[in-house]
């Protein structure tokens, strides 16, 4: 360890994106190991519009493993994060900055505690799957601090035991996590299947929809689904799998057709599984249930697919729009049908330029907006202002990655407090 | 036919209930002759609150056949109403009214027109299954009209080509729809488990949800369901097997838990598959999702099954209270959650007995109802008036009868025309 004093503090700071998955995960075999009961497969979303950023640091100063999440010290005893720290710490591996004189051996890295913080820069309680980017970017920073020699596909496997879903926040672009068949996890893990750059036409539309109801957290969902549901053992034993074939092909050949088809029949029967679940878990609401409808109206006007929706444990729906074009086709019904409460800025966050794609730059565009062609003329449709929060823009993205300004830096250098 | 004048007219009138499924019929395999891909398990509801009354009349001196519904003429050239008709005629026989020197013989019925007036004592549109308590109405006015001598079981399966879950409204109390497997539809027949008499401690009380959303018609749901469901057909051969089994045990020994726990998980799969189905179809909106909820928080914090919940292609609740006081308590949440925008002898309609066992008599009573005891005392229940449009408080009840008085008549006795 140091030799000389016990002042050094020494901190890796790294950014991971959230992602959303368009084949399911819902369901575990293993409740502690975090195992699925079937593939699943994920889009990671762009970390410039969601993402987490994460420190963390050792000292020999410090006398216990802290940790801070949106500025606000949160305990670490529960049995998710200690796994995480425990599986890292047994990787670790020699640490030497000879400049500042600072040698940590493979043995130091478990007597050191860490100091962590973590701030997701879009808000967590919306139901944007915070916790997947935030122990992928965990799992990543700490890797990267205590020298883990492994490869994504291992660090994968300690973020699942965090979070399931976190474990696909590992890359960018498409992503499966393969369920294993090993009783300890192992092979239980995240692999690319193409990188955001294959297929860089794709534009995602993000409806935060307002929600009054308490909802049941998708751990809890998950376990009563296994435990009740009559259908979702069908699902993960005889639909998925085909699913999962057809998915992993439409990703390859770019075919949108097949992609959209299978996500929104993915999400469908996840929240078929839900609903099938004793008693009932009810994820989406009427607003997600009228953004579903004006989809699938315009998607059938046209003859062909050109939004894919997609639900997780939250009723807000994730749009992925076939192109930049159709997204701007998509952003003027969404405005025409949930027009802003608010000023457009705080409507409208990410990609703001899909808005100039949208032709709107004002409210009074908004209030402009035509019916979209797929109404029939003689029905003047509903518009509901305050259903939906706001939109973020964004599109496929890349995977975790370092940072290496200090100012991009969540601890201070020099108490490993939060600055 | 007569001998001495073609000015008589011969009519019957009849009443017939309507019927709530609780193990459900959803997906045909044949649409024709409406066979399903399952059996179904109804309550038979006490026709004093929702039924049909059907007077069906014959006269040489009619046109053509002729049919007003609600006051209404509408066309009888549908196939549903041609299958019933001829199959009827097919089996008429022999009458005569010696009296009125009137003769009519086995081949006369298919010479002579028909008149129909059908008339629900409750509104047509909110989803309260009227073509089930009018398709068998329909069917036993013109089976006694004409002297059809098959029983009950065979007219069933003529009413179920009128609409498939009319050949359960043949019937009082608690009936089974076997799905049959021979071709022609002959043994998908209703059959009676228990009259009404076997259970009457039930008491039943719906809620007529206000809904903007037009809906898919079952016909067209279920057919879609049938192509694109993953999840329908495991249900069909797997679980529903189970369940009928299950619930004819229920029903036979009046075991309140497991008829509520079937009834409820048997709805929320039927919605399940709904959603399964390309492009997804909602029934139930927010409201019938709050209804769940209620129920379901009350029945655990009792410990014990106070009340099931079913829904059918609907957004209304369908709630049965295992007994008086149980309503008593039912509607008392109800009103509490669901206050009233209208005056109290307009929202709660049918047995308004049940408002006395509430400790009901006013709007005054409804704003002073304290919260539920499962709410947790530091929370104020929100509440939401308008959302329910009324209540119909009623029981399972007897089958379809005859109805003698003239006054009863829906058609005049003179013109044939309606009154």
């Amino acid at each position: 360890m140091a030799e000389e004093s016990s002042n050094w503090i020494v901190m890796v700071t790294a950014k991971s994106p959230t992602n959303i998955a368009v084949i399911k995960y819902w369901g575990k075999r293993d409740e502690t190991l975090i195992l699925p009961i079937n593939d699943s497969i994920s889009v990671t979303l762009d970390p410039d519009h969601l993402c987490t950023t994460t420190t963390v640091a050792v000292s020999p100063a410090f006398q216990s493993d802290r940790m801070w999440l949106n500025g606000k010290e949160i305990s670490l005893s529960g049995h998710r994060y200690q796994n995480c720290l425990r599986e890292i710490r047994q990787r670790a591996s020699e640490y030497e900055d000879e400049k500042r004189g600072i040698r940590i051996s493979k043995e130091d890295w478990g007597k050191l505690h860490v100091h962590i913080a973590s701030y997701n820069n879009f808000p967590t309680a919306a139901g944007l799957a915070s916790s997947a980017a935030g122990f992928a970017c965990l799992v990543f920073a700490l890797g990267k601090l205590m020298q883990v020699k492994e490869d994504l596909g291992a660090l994968s496997a300690i973020a699942r035991q965090g979070s399931g879903s976190a474990c696909r926040s590992l890359y960018g672009g498409f992503v499966k996590w393969v369920m294993g068949n090993d009783v300890t996890g192992k092979d239980s893990i995240a692999v690319q299947l193409a990188s955001e750059k294959h297929w860089d036409d794709l534009v995602i539309i993000i409806a935060v929809v307002s929600s009054r109801q308490k909802e049941t957290s998708s751990t809890t969902g998950m376990r009563e689904s296994v435990e009740t549901s009559t259908l979702l053992h069908h699902r993960s034993k005889e639909v998925v799998p085909k699913r999962i074939v057809q998915m992993e092909e439409a990703i390859a050949n770019r075919d949108f057709a097949s992609f959209s088809k299978l996500t929104c029949t993915d999400s469908n029967q996840f929240h078929a599984v839900c609903l099938d679940t004793c008693p009932p878990i009810f994820y989406m609401n009427d607003t997600s249930h009228k953004i579903i409808s004006y989809v699938e109206k315009w998607n059938q006007y046209e003859g062909t697919a050109q939004v894919a929706y997609t639900f997780d444990a939250g009723p807000n729906a994730v749009l992925i729009a076939r192109d930049r074009k159709t997204a701007g086709h998509l952003l003027q019904r969404l405005l025409f049908y949930f027009p802003p409460n608010v000023d457009l800025s705080s409507y409208v966050l990410g990609d703001k330029s899909i808005l100039q794609e949208a032709g709107v730059e004002s409210l009074k565009d908004i209030e402009g907006l035509p019916s979209p062609p797929e109404v029939k003329d003689n029905v003047a449709p509903k518009r509901y202002p305050g259903d939906v929060s706001y939109f973020i823009c964004t599109r496929p993205g890349r995977g975790p990655v370092v940072l290496t300004g200090e100012d991009q830096a969540l601890l201070d250098p020099k108490t490993g407090l939060p600055k």
